[in-house]
């Protein structure tokens, strides 16, 4: 079966398509007794479908009609907004992209091709912490991949849930080392990287998305901007006032838009990584493009930091969460100082390879060797604390919240986690020059 | 007259390949009495034809097949570099990107396209100094545009000669303020923005090119590297050895390789501009792509630096070149200062326009936009001298080197200028963050 245009499938129409598609028919063994189909996905975002046979699995994920939702990362995890919907409605008569369906569909659909590039180069160069992509079908925005099959739930959730992850920095580390090392300059040639570069500047959409609302919404009036009120109301106002916390975020602005420097996922936060204690998988990476390494890496270590001020919301009878947070604190260093270790080590096994920023016969002495990668990797965690501040700051004060904070039923209470991460997140952004180390960040995250 | 595939042109195809283009018959107004063409383009690069009949003029430039030569930057202005036909030869069989005619051919052949779309966007914003392009044939690499009549002549020949430009700063810093600003996301939207790099990421060749001979050659044993020799030999093994020099290159060149920042010329050296006392034309913008402005308005200033510490070799009897060295020493100065002065004018005006990087809902107090406007020209500013610098240096010591130098036939005469712009090219490279204004790298070029 093949189509020449969009069309959502159903439970029928999806077994007729999983027949005629040899890709996905031979992963149950082209045997349909005992097939079983759940639909998880929000009906209004993607249709994702979980194929179940006794000789196998796989998942369907389809971008639907409507999914012009998911410009807001909805994706299949909606409860990561926690708005109403009737702020859905304001968003879909309001934000400028989503004016008008007839306009917004044909670049909303074609979010699924970057979604499957990504995918499948990122899965290429560290397939352990990637699903594997078993058919693309750009016409129908249909991607057909790996099911990650129980125990693997959705990261934040494990971490609301207070569930220690013993591999978890191991593996994140692992995963942004080996993808933003590959797709950088330092392992790809320039020829190489303008041509992806200009592939993905395609995804412009979903770029112009993250400005509105990481960079921007939240540093003026936005009627899509919330916070918990009116225990935040001075909070939020402070963040529109502070000049200098604008000119710092202008300048990551001003990196995200401009500098190419890896094929980064776009939106690395602990939504989008599926765990088990053994199995760390990264998914939905529809926001990705060239753009700086620190976005990614800042996305995760900030929503870590998140679900640690969090915690003394979760705290209850018999469990204070104290150890908990210990171990958050811990993932988060670990984080970055194994993704220091295996980044330059991956640099210094390719340093004689095809990348084209440092020419091995110019930087050919060891002194000079430490010097650049000392450098580069001082920049990098700057970018890091200043992207992951932001990010922070704008699930706070901005449209998207985190379920972390959306949990916590008590107002006060959540006021007070969500103060403490928005105190942290601003003296991050603006002071982040300051910070030589990760165990810095962790004391300051001590005392706020 | 249409082609489907390239050919060279000689003078009978043109007349008729003229007669079959309204766009360039109509300019001579379809009249070929009289009409006179002259063959000006060294053969080996591209074929330069000026057509004049008694109602008009044009003239048409073809890439030739021979154009790789082209990549040396070599262009209609030969004399550039300076080097023997013997190192011609070697670099074409050397140099990896055009170890073979058939391989090359296809990109060397683009190049006509991204300077015919360079000429038109940047034409369409500074009409006064970008020659009208008539007429593109893509198939057959060639462009029917303004003849820049006499007395019209390269700058850099003007600057040999010691003729002062009295209006050269004006118009330069009009062109390039106009030209940086309007491309960049001061002005453009993020979705015009990505479109337009994904289009000149395809420019990739040239930008390989320039990686080579400006960021990575002079700083390394490479068999293309020449200098005034044997009086310079340890200034060039200085630099080759200098750690923190190359420290700092590499920093610039990772600019030039991932930061979009706006449609830069690419090649904006004293020989890309065509000037009488009156006019002043900026030619030649096959090397052009998005990247950081500083490329631009460094490569102008920094062969104005050159052309000051040649002069020196060009003083001689009745003329010791004084006063014109204080006109080239205004002229920078004034270059900078105006550039600032129209930029910051453009960004005031524009301010709340189209552009996405500081949006007016956010940067909306006139404390805050000057202080924005403070921190980017800062930036900026450092941008320029330190590739200004790079620009500087690998004139002395890299492959290509410039008239204002090579006319001097004294060898120990043109070491001793070459001598102290090199020093000032690395201090400037190295400590440019520590120079605050224009006037004090006036004050450095007096002291050297």
């Amino acid at each position: 079966m093949s189509f020449s245009e969009f069309r959502p499938l159903d439970e029928n129409s999806l077994i007729e398509y999983i027949k005629a598609t040899p890709s996905l028919s031979s992963k149950i063994g082209h045997n349909y007794d005992g097939l079983k189909i759940k639909e998880v996905g929000d009906g209004n975002l993607n249709f994702v479908y979980i194929i179940v046979a006794p000789s196998g699995s796989f998942v369907i994920k389809q971008v639907s009609l409507l999914s012009f939702f998911s410009f807001l990362s909805l994706n299949t995890r909606n409860y990561e907004m926690g708005f109403s919907s009737f702020c859905v409605k304001c968003l879909i008569q309001a934000l400028p992209y989503i004016r008008c369906i007839g306009e917004s569909w044909p670049m909303t659909k074609e979010r699924a091709y970057f979604e499957a590039v990504a995918l499948k180069q990122h899965g290429g160069l560290c397939p352990e912490h990637v699903p594997e992509v078993y058919h693309f079908d750009r016409t129908m925005s249909l991607i057909g991949m790996r099911y990650l099959e129980p125990p693997h739930i959705i990261l934040r959730k494990g971490l609301i849930a207070g569930i220690e992850y013993p591999l978890l920095a191991e593996h994140m580390s692992e995963y942004m080392a080996k993808t933003l090392f590959c797709t950088s300059l330092l392992y790809q040639s320039t020829t190489e990287h303008k041509r992806a570069v200009a592939e993905f500047c395609g995804n412009v959409e979903l770029c112009r998305l993250t400005e509105q609302v990481v960079f921007s919404d939240p540093y003026k009036v936005s009627e899509y901007n919330r916070w918990t009120s009116p225990y935040l109301d001075r909070d939020a106002e402070t963040v529109r006032e502070d000049n200098l916390l604008k000119i710092e975020v202008a300048e990551l602005k001003s990196k995200f838009c401009e500098r190419a420097q890896a094929l980064i996922h776009g939106d690395l936060h602990t939504g989008s990584v599926m765990v088990t204690p053994d199995s760390t998988q990264v998914i939905d990476p529809e926001f990705a493009f060239y753009g700086p390494m620190g976005f990614d890496i800042g996305a995760f270590v900030g929503n870590l930091i998140l679900a640690f001020f969090a915690q003394d919301g979760h705290a209850g009878q018999g469990n204070d969460r104290k150890s908990y947070k210990e171990w958050i604190l811990k993932t988060i260093e670990d984080t970055w100082n194994l993704f220091h270790q295996k980044f330059t080590a991956l640099w210094d096994e390719h340093k004689n390879g095809s990348g084209e920023a440092y020419l091995p016969a110019i930087y050919n002495n060891p002194e000079l060797q430490k010097l650049i990668q000392e450098k580069y990797m001082k920049e990098l965690f700057h970018d890091t604390l200043g992207f992951g501040a932001a990010k922070m700051i704008r699930r706070i004060v901005g449209v998207a919240h985190v379920e972390d904070f959306e949990s916590i039923k008590e107002a006060n209470i959540r006021a007070d986690c969500e103060r403490r991460a928005l105190e942290l997140g601003k003296t991050l952004l603006k002071r982040r020059r300051e910070f030589v180390s990760i165990s810095e960040v962790i004391s300051a995250m001590k005392h706020v």
